[in-house]
C-alpha cells in the first residue's frame, strides 16, 4: 500500500533539517531570518521528494540525493522571493511575502543569498560520497533550470504586458518558469542514483509533463480554490493581468459580453471583489477552467507513460501517486 | 618594462570575448538585453585580470582560466545589477543602471540571470582541462564570496538607517561586499593554476588588502573626482546616507557646526547641489578624506608585502603595478 503523504512528510523532514543548517543563524541577523521566512513557511516540497526518489528509481542510495534535493528546494524558494516581488503578491503559503514582511531590498537580497545557498548545498554531495564528476554533471542542470527559469519569468512579464497570449506560447513559458525544475529534480536525482542516460532522459521528461500538468492545476486551483486553504487570494492571477492558458482560452472562445466581464478584472488592480468573482464565472462559463483541467490531466497521462516505461517498484508506484496527486490536489 | 593598461586590455579582450559568447541572444530578446547593457558598458575587468595573474603567478596556464576570470566578472555584474535597485542608484559606468532603463522587474531577473550565468561560464572550465576536483574547488571558492557579498550588502543598507558606524564596522562591511571578491579572485586564480595552499592563501590576503584599499578609494572618488571621469553623480554616497568611513571619521571628529553642514547633506535625497558640496567640504576640512586615503594606502601596502613573498617575476611586478593603480587612479 502506497502512502504518498507519510513518503512525502519523512523526505520533507530529511530535507528541512538539512535546510534547517544551511540557513542557521548568520549575520547580518535579519537577512537570514528574511531567508528562512519563506523557507519556513512551508510548501509542500515536491521537488526535493521528485530528487530523493528519482534518486531512489535508478537504484541510488537516497541519502546521497538530500543535499541536492534541498539545492533545488533553494532554488525553488529563490525564484519565489523574486516573483512576488515582480509580481508584487502580498501573500504566499498563507503568510506576508518576503518584500512585505522585509522590505523589497531585503528581500531582493535574501532571494540572492538563498540562490547561493542553494550551490552550497549542492556543493555537500561531495561529502556525502558523490563523485565530482556527478557533483558538476548535477550543477550544470541545475545551472542550465535557473536560466531558463529567468526567460520563463520574462515571458511571464511580458505576457502581462499584451493583450493576447496563444495557447502553445503559455505552454512553452510554463515550461520554462516551472516545469523546468521539476525536470531538472528528476534530472539531478537520477544522476546522483548513476541511472543511464536513457534513465535520466525519460524520468526527465515525466516531470516535465508532470510540472505542465502541475502549473496548469495551479492556475485552475487560483480561480477555483478555497482561499483559506490556498494561501493567497482567490483570482489575484486575473487582478494582476496573467495571461494563463485558462484567460487564453476564454478571449479565444468568449462572446463579446462575457468577455467585457473578463476584461473589466483582467490586469485591473483596483477591481472589486465582485468583479474579480464575475470575470472567474466567465471563465467558468465559457468552459475555459474545465478545459484547462482537461489539459492537465493529458500532462498528467503523458507523464504517467514515462514511468510505466520502468519495472514496477514501490518507488516506482510513488512517484506515480504524485503524478495523481498533482493533479487531483485541493492547494 | 611593465605596461599595466596593455595587460589589463588584453585580458579585458580575452574575457569579453567569452562574456559576449555567454550572453550572446536568447529569448525573450529584453532580458538578454537588460544582462548586456551592464555586461558592455565597460567596467574596469580588475577582477578578470586578477584570476588571471593568479593563475599564471604560481606557473598555471592562464587561457585555462579565462571561464572562472569571466565568472567572477559576471558575479561582480549580478551584485552591481541588485544593488543599483536596493540604493536607488541611476547611473553606472556612464550610462543608466540596469532598472533605470528596463524597469525594476526586469532588473532583478537580469541579476538572477547574470548570477547562473557565472556558474554556467564556470562550469566552462572543465573543456578548457581543469579537473572536476579543482573545478568544484573554485565553485566553492565563489559560492562562499556571494554568500559574503549578501551579508556586506545587508550590513551596507542597515548602516544607511543607522546615525553612526564604528570605522572597524565598516571596514569588516566592505570586506565583505567588496574585498571578498577580489580575495575570491585570487583564490580561484591560484586555484586554477595549481598553486600550493600556501601561495593560494598567500593571494587570497593580498586581494583582501587590496580590495579594502580600492573601496576605500572608491569612497574618496565617489566624492573628489571628475563627475563625467566618474560616471555617477559626485556625493550620491551622501545623498543616500552611505555610513562610509569618511562620514564615520568625520561624524567622530568634527564640531558641531561642521557636522550639522554634514547631516543637512547626509542621507537627504532632496538635498540641493550646493548642500552636498558644503557637506564634502566639511569633510574635507576634518581631515576625514585624507584619513580614508591615508587607510587605503596602509591596506595598499599590506597587499604589497604579501606579494612580496613571491618569487620575482613579470607577473608578480604587474601585480604590484595594480596595487599602485588601485590607490592611484582617477575613477
Amino acid at each position: 500500500m502506497i502512502d504518498l503523504a507519510a513518503e512525502l512528510n519523512s523526505a520533507s523532514e530529511k530535507v528541512n533539517r538539512f535546510l534547517n543548517e544551511c540557513l542557521a543563524t548568520g549575520k547580518p541577523e535579519e537577512l537570514y531570518e528574511a531567508a528562512r521566512h519563506i523557507v519556513s513557511a512551508g510548501g509542500k516540497r515536491l521537488r526535493p521528494f521528485i530528487v530523493i526518489e528519482s534518486c531512489r528509481l535508478v537504484g541510488g542510495d537516497p541519502e546521497r540525493a538530500v543535499p541536492m534535493a534541498a539545492a533545488v528546494e533553494l532554488v525553488h524558494n529563490f525564484t519565489l522571493v523574486h516573483d512576488d516581488i515582480m509580481d508584487q503578491d502580498d501573500k504566499r503559503r498563507g503568510v506576508p511575502t518576503v518584500h512585505v514582511q522585509y522590505g523589497i531590498s531585503m528581500a531582493i537580497n535574501a532571494g540572492d543569498m538563498l540562490f547561493a545557498k542553494a550551490y552550497q548545498a549542492a556543493l555537500e554531495s561531495q561529502p556525502k560520497g558523490l563523485s565530482s564528476k556527478k557533483t558538476l554533471q548535477a550543477l550544470e542542470t541545475l545551472t542550465k533550470a535557473i536560466l531558463r527559469i529567468c526567460e520563463g519569468q520574462a515571458m511571464d512579464m511580458d505576457f502581462v504586458k499584451r493583450e493576447t497570449v496563444g495557447e502553445d506560447e503559455y505552454i512553452e513559458m510554463i515550461g520554462l518558469k516551472t516545469a523546468v525544475l521539476l525536470e531538472a529534480s528528476a534530472i539531478v536525482g537520477a544522476t546522483v542514483g548513476g541511472g543511464s542516460n536513457r534513465e535520466i532522459h525519460r524520468l526527465g521528461r515525466a516531470m516535465m509533463a508532470a510540472g505542465l500538468a502541475f502549473q496548469l492545476v495551479d492556475d485552475v486551483l487560483g480561480l477555483t480554490a478555497d482561499e483559506a486553504v490556498l494561501g493567497k487570494p482567490v483570482g489575484s492571477d486575473i487582478r494582476e493581468g496573467k495571461k494563463t492558458l485558462i484567460v487564453a482560452h476564454g478571449l479565444g472562445h468568449m462572446g463579446k459580453r462575457q468577455k467585457d466581464i473578463l476584461l473589466r478584472g483582467l490586469g485591473n488592480k483596483a477591481a472589486e471583489t465582485g468583479e474579480i468573482e464575475a470575470a472567474i464565472n466567465a471563465l467558468r462559463s465559457s468552459g475555459s477552467i474545465n478545459y484547462t483541467a482537461r489539459k492537465a490531466d493529458l500532462y498528467a497521462r503523458k507523464a504517467r507513460r514515462e514511468l510505466d516505461g520502468f519495472p514496477a517498484s514501490e518507488t516506482r508506484s510513488l512517484l506515480l501517486a504524485l503524478i495523481d496527486y498533482v493533479v487531483a490536489r485541493d492547494r
